[in-house]
């Protein structure tokens, strides 16, 4: 039982997502990440989602490089929500990934975040869970003020 | 009260997010367009938004060109999702705004969708209402079931 | 039975992909045009691969616009050589689509032509088939030396 | 009492907008640095460029990497000149920046100079703070002439 | 006796800038338009400019297009604020003079503006003008408010 | 003897391609690589193709960097599928390559894979050979099978 | 004989090089257009190179849009001076012929001019042929002070 | 007396034009290299530049990063052929710098080489230089005959 899923579609992947996990956790939402390749395991891709839909998952979060095609992949099979975050890997730095990602055909949206924006995409999953969740609203408006509040010195 | 907060920076960018308005409708989702700039208008921005919140909006949906400063000035002002279209218009034709909405800092997340992805962005929208609104949540399974079912033929 | 299937997302690529059919039609070469959209019926395409397979396929050829995710999706399914066009549509003007469809990752490979290169893809099928059949590979060579003698003037 | 006010929007751009505040000092002109980003505490930005106007400020020169919508911010709250500096942070390398900086729209100009050209842009403030002040001119002309008159030798 | 010196390279420029010549009247700015080549013309370039500095101009406006040396050239024979409007014309729509014109070397700075956005070049030298001019900073305060308080309608 | 020609234009790219020559032996395709520059030798290159063809070769493997000639040049004197692989070297970082690899013009395709996509262009090879093997089409089969069965773990 | 030969890959490409012709002419220097393919028709190309050189010819001129392989391919055939004009054709509008004409590799240069500048291919060509022709120099020599004399009014 | 006049913008940029004074040095064309911005010293540029010429300069060869005004500069002021280097320095890599000395403006032409292309700047001078040098032409058919004939093995 997760409310975020997250896939990556390669376990060189993980490292670039982990503050996925961090950002999650530090305002208590669960989540399952797995690694799970669109073009090499497209039904393997489906029974997990499937699973994760099962399992009680809002949101999807998916880190991909290159072609990019696992958010996209994701949002085929699913209702939910899917986030996607373009990882910068290969020789055009993440410039192929985003444009991959956020150039979804009508009818099947994913919602891009920043070239390698693990925290972001987190963050915009709070802000999705929060309609629905009083508590986590609270933490997050929290979090929003003590970020708005924080004076840092430029010496 | 609008469920959805539809915001542009000017009136020449009305025509292009139309297809936001015509599926929300068709979704039976409340929607309020407004036309305010990040820029020009500042303060009057930011009352909107808390006029938006106020009124119930749940999910802020902002299309800009150029610098397209708007989507990440109504996240800074809110901690709902707000949802970003890069509009084509000008010498760059969208690869600006697509910059300036997607690559967000740290903490003020907007979830982007394609250049000129009006509809997509309405779509986005009406994922993340369906997750607290179960009748919605049927129509849009209905819409996709309808899409997936289509069958086009080549001639 | 077709020696090549073609591929295209939605019925507004049809016109795109056209030259496909002409070039495949010159060489005698038989083709089966097929509309389906790897985001919106991901069941329906892989069902349409498995059939072109069993109806004796030996090569695909996929043409899309935007984020492309067709080429790859077929390739993901098939271990028969996938060609690959990338589309011109929207506001990147096809740079998308060629990111989209050349960066496949390690293990799914996707053959690759220019933005809006329909003929030349039909040609590459026509390369690959020819290593199997010696009367289409004297076509294919007549048709490249007249190619080679063909003198035109400047003026 | 500060002639220049320069503001990066985070710590980490400290170091890359160092230039700004050396070159100023070279021609006795003063600058308060600040850190506050547009994003993350927008009320707090409003205030500090009031009370920079408040204290005799002439010209804003902000740095910003990413979607940097610092330098629009400031312009969209003061009627002084802002000098825009692209930071180059993350995957497109300032690209992504400069086009956020230099696209602005109609109405609230800002003055973009190169990517982490942070020394230009102090050197553009004192050509804006010259027209107001001869003897600043003097020193600029000074230096002008120094420049044009060092002559390198190649080995 | 003119405020502003506005250069173009060649006749072809001249519509193109013409919005600087209206912004600029339009707050009782005089400007002094001229057509000259910084490549075919190099010396009477030099000439022009020192006559401009001559006649009281404070600030130089300089549109150009592809290799778009106007403005640096501009800025190396002169102390006051260059601010550069690259413009969009041939394959490159203007990302060939952006980086022309924003990317100066050390020392010698352009003020770059968006690409074709010449109303902002002239608002921008406006609130150059305005540091000495308390009657024209007040019209572009004037200016600035009805800006904001200008509220339009989205039908 | 070899199924597969391998051709770099230069020493510099032997070590990007050694992929090739790994995939291709482990599925047992037999490959002869070679040093053979398409503007320093042009002549060479066309007798060391008329050689490969008449040794059997059924597909060519090309990797080169910058303007990337070569594959286009092998593709120019043979009718056999030509594979390019763009290679990122010198400061466009391989996105020179890939354009001069996959815009080819009408009539004289060459199939591109992504930038250092070495693995990829030999599995496209094994793809195309397949076609006329069933033994290489085993055991390419069993490949992407346990390829689709490898599940690997987040942590 | 002819000082100048003029190459062209395809009738397509005609109408683009044009002006090559009229600002040779205006120079009194002859010039061969020939349209000849250097992937379609590699041998014959060799062969007019030959015959080009055998007639005097001392600079080589070639148009091509797409992978433009032409002005390279002609340059790995001679020694002379081969000037390269990008084409824009294409969903790439001319980067591609760009980054394929100007990114050779080392030991065999092109001399490449803007994106479809043939009038300036022609002018560059009339300064190498200069170096040996002290009429042809005074000719272009009193162009250019033409140039440089003549005053465009702004309106 | 120098055949070839090399000139950089600065002391930073003398390493990267070395290979400019090797090569030329291998043919036995000389050439005299300086150091001098076009945009800081522009009076003393064209000061060099009359000097060269009475030097007896045949060709220019510049190397320039960023906003690379120098070839075109030079170009400006001599009716001799101006060969430029686009050098890779700043955030832009060369594609600034590329831009800058490529797209110059009708009349004015400036042959650009590939960026960080040194030895390919000096190969075309002294194919120039061969049009009037039989015993230079021979050294240079000479190095492309070794070039062609050299062997390298893949191992």
């Amino acid at each position: 039982m997760a409310q975020v899923t997250l896939f990556v579609g390669s376990k060189s992947d993980v490292e670039s997502v982990r503050p996925v996990l961090a950002t999650l956790d530090r305002f208590g939402v669960s989540c399952h990440p797995q690694v799970c390749s669109a073009h090499r395991a497209p039904e393997r891709l489906k029974e997990l989602i499937q699973q994760a839909e099962a399992g009680g998952t809002q949101v999807f979060i998916c880190g991909a490089g290159l072609a990019a095609a696992l958010p996209g992949a994701v949002a085929s099979h699913t209702g939910k929500p899917v986030i996607g975050i373009p990882l910068a890997s290969g020789a055009l730095n993440g410039l192929d990934s985003l444009y991959s990602i956020v150039q979804m055909p009508p009818g099947v949206p994913v919602a891009a975040v920043g070239i390698n924006a693990a925290a972001n995409a987190a963050s915009l999953a709070v802000q999705i869970l929060s309609l629905t969740d009083p508590a986590l609203a609270d933490r997050y408006a929290t979090f929003r003020r003590e970020q708005s509040s924080r004076v840092d010195s430029f010496e």
